[in-house]
């Protein structure tokens, strides 16, 4: 049951300047850099960053993620996320069971 | 710029169990009310409901939607937000702007 | 069933250019007049635009917002779908099941 | 420009039934499935699958990826798409360009 037990949850994240110009690469980069410095399981991938971790750590990765953005003036951000009480509830497990 | 100075947020979320069976007014409506309740500007969609606050207060009604769905196995959410450091930025005005 | 029998869709459209400034409202506004041009029921929202039709109607009404922004260099979607068998599945009675 | 010159789309699908219950593994597989059969480029991801190719091909895909969920009374979808008229728009770019 959510929230209490085990509750993983596996979260994307996609967040970019808007009006900063097309290239976003290196506005992106800063957020990613954060996401690999957070130490939860991630996957890096071309509309988002995939990312593992309790309900806190992640809400907590989110706002460090804005916070690398400081300076810029208009961001946008689009986050899906999976919560389940399930111990097999993992980027690897979702990814291999829909793949067979 | 963000964060630092008025640094408004305008967020849609999205919230909802699978897997709970097809229909799910009951459980978005315990979502609603926890929206309601926060005393932030709202507005119901039928896709979602748009918030208006600070970064702060947004996440930590997101921490509260959650809860409210405490008991259910797997829950779904789809966050959009968009900051922005200009302080006409408000549902209203984004509102008024694109329908003129 | 989906498809076959009654499938009414409603989606939560949004559309806007990316690095062509911070203020959106313009091209915005392209996207929302197509929008209102369908004849489909819908709602302008502060995130996005609800709409509510058959597949078919969407898929094109989606089609015809991208040439709207015909000379954008980059455009960015977020689109939302929700499908459902249900003939009482509509914006009205969605927003109505769960504001009670 | 788009439309018009080179007009490469990536996006990110996901798709699920809602009500079937909580696991849906197998519902996503049928969908996995399709993306596979279509020849476009895509990587398979624990929170939706990045496909690349034109506009008309996306969309194709979309509607092709809704067919293999026939008989489902609910389906959800989120739909994120990046469209750029960059020759060097690709998946793979965007991967490299942020992780460095």
């Amino acid at each position: 049951m959510i929230p209490g037990g085990l509750k993983m949850v596996i979260a994307d994240l996609t967040i970019f300047p808007v009006g900063a110009g097309e290239g976003l690469a290196l506005e992106v980069a800063k957020v990613v850099k954060v996401i690999k410095g957070s130490g939860l399981k991630h996957l890096v991938g071309s509309m988002g960053t995939s990312v593992e971790g309790e309900w806190d750590e992640i809400m907590t990765l989110i706002t460090q993620c804005r916070a690398s953005l400081r300076g810029t003036h208009r961001v946008y951000y689009v986050i899906k996320i999976d919560e389940r009480d399930d111990p097999e509830h993992s980027m690897e497990h979702k990814i291999s069971a829909v793949s067979r």
